[in-house]
């Protein structure tokens, strides 16, 4: 049954294409949850080998990097002051093996005087990834503060060249 | 094998629905980084050409309309000097090729004063969509501030109705 | 044909983990709904009906507490001052008829006197669900504030090990 062969391939990928956007938007989902807890291998361990965080000032390249920087004094203070790492919604887009998501991210830290929570940082991020035998894994991270400038607009802005290449692709 | 063809149906069926959904996330995680970044035309294609984006007090009516206020004075000061538009997971409900999707949002807004982001606006969406030959896009959306009054309240109330009505229905 | 209802029935387990998926995510974006407009019902009957809400210092037992805490005095005032109770993307494990869900909460009140909304609170969350003849149930939520004591860090580090125990498994 030709026909019936043909219908199964296309769900295969269908389905497969809705595992690809909800495994993104898993990773997105355990960044905050990794690194909030202070459990630097598996936050860093989102990432490829090689992968990147480029968190302005600071770029971050593989994944030691990554887990020095939960580690370190800074984040280790923070998490231990009260801090919660938020993710967006995000923006998904997948082509064969490479994707990119768009989600905004908060860092919120507590506030005992005043008791509740202050939003320290508000940034634009521009996740890409790559499917590897172990799953989708992210190869560089920009995260851009929303104070303004043009850098913030312009990666939020990509997302929607994405989306638009896609149609035509 | 009229079995096989049930089964392919019946899954299709079932892909849909899951696309479906994930669609109408993706276009309310694409309203945040439309008009963050001043992309009116993009912002403005998310709706019908006559769609409707009730904002109180302003009602803006149909795409031009939609694009005018993200080029207008206000958005353009608030995107300059740091602003994000923030969705919340939705609660997403499909029937057919009309859905409504209920959600928060959010307007943060730089504040150089205190190294921080204040949250100026939080509201309750309802976002109704329209299936279309180039994809769901929004036919209507209403925001009403969570300010204490029954408005929200009521916006909020009805996307439990919606649940209630598709288990019976 | 027996390939084809391999691969039929390998394509029905991937459609129902995806199912799965979402409708977990439905019932987080239910939640916030649920107890904003103060429907105490549909609040509770997310929960199985022994379904436990453990929000320190109140360890909420079975729907009636749940509905209770819905109708009670606080909540009331705060919903009527104006509050959202936001729920962040979910990291979601399923394996079988249980699921487990960790997400951050917020919970923002209205504040006139200064135009904006203040996070009151912010907490890591642990989601337990069942899968009921009627659909996902909750059966225990822990909600935990990220005050930087080590009960979110432990909630929080527990979603890491659930994705391992289940790449083993």
């Amino acid at each position: 049954m030709p026909e019936q062969d043909d219908a199964i391939a296309e769900l295969r990928r269908r389905v497969r294409d809705l595992e690809d956007r909800l495994a993104i938007m898993q990773i997105l989902a355990t960044y905050g949850p990794a690194v909030d807890s202070g459990s630097a291998g598996p936050a860093a361990q989102l990432w490829t080998d090689d992968g990147v965080y480029d968190t302005y000032p600071a770029v971050l390249h593989g994944r030691a990097a990554i887990a020095a920087m939960v580690d370190g004094e800074l984040h280790q203070r923070l998490i231990h002051a009260g801090a919660a790492h938020l993710q967006g919604l995000p923006h998904v887009e997948v082509a064969g093996d490479r994707a990119v998501a768009t989600a905004y991210s908060q860092l919120v830290l507590r506030d005992d005087t005043t008791d509740s929570f202050r939003i320290w940082r508000t940034g634009a991020n521009r996740w890409q990834f790559v499917r590897t035998a172990r799953g989708w894994q992210v190869t560089h991270r920009v995260n851009r503060q929303l104070d303004g400038g043009a850098e913030a607009r312009d990666l939020l802005s990509a997302a929607l060249d994405e989306g638009h290449a896609q149609e035509g692709g």
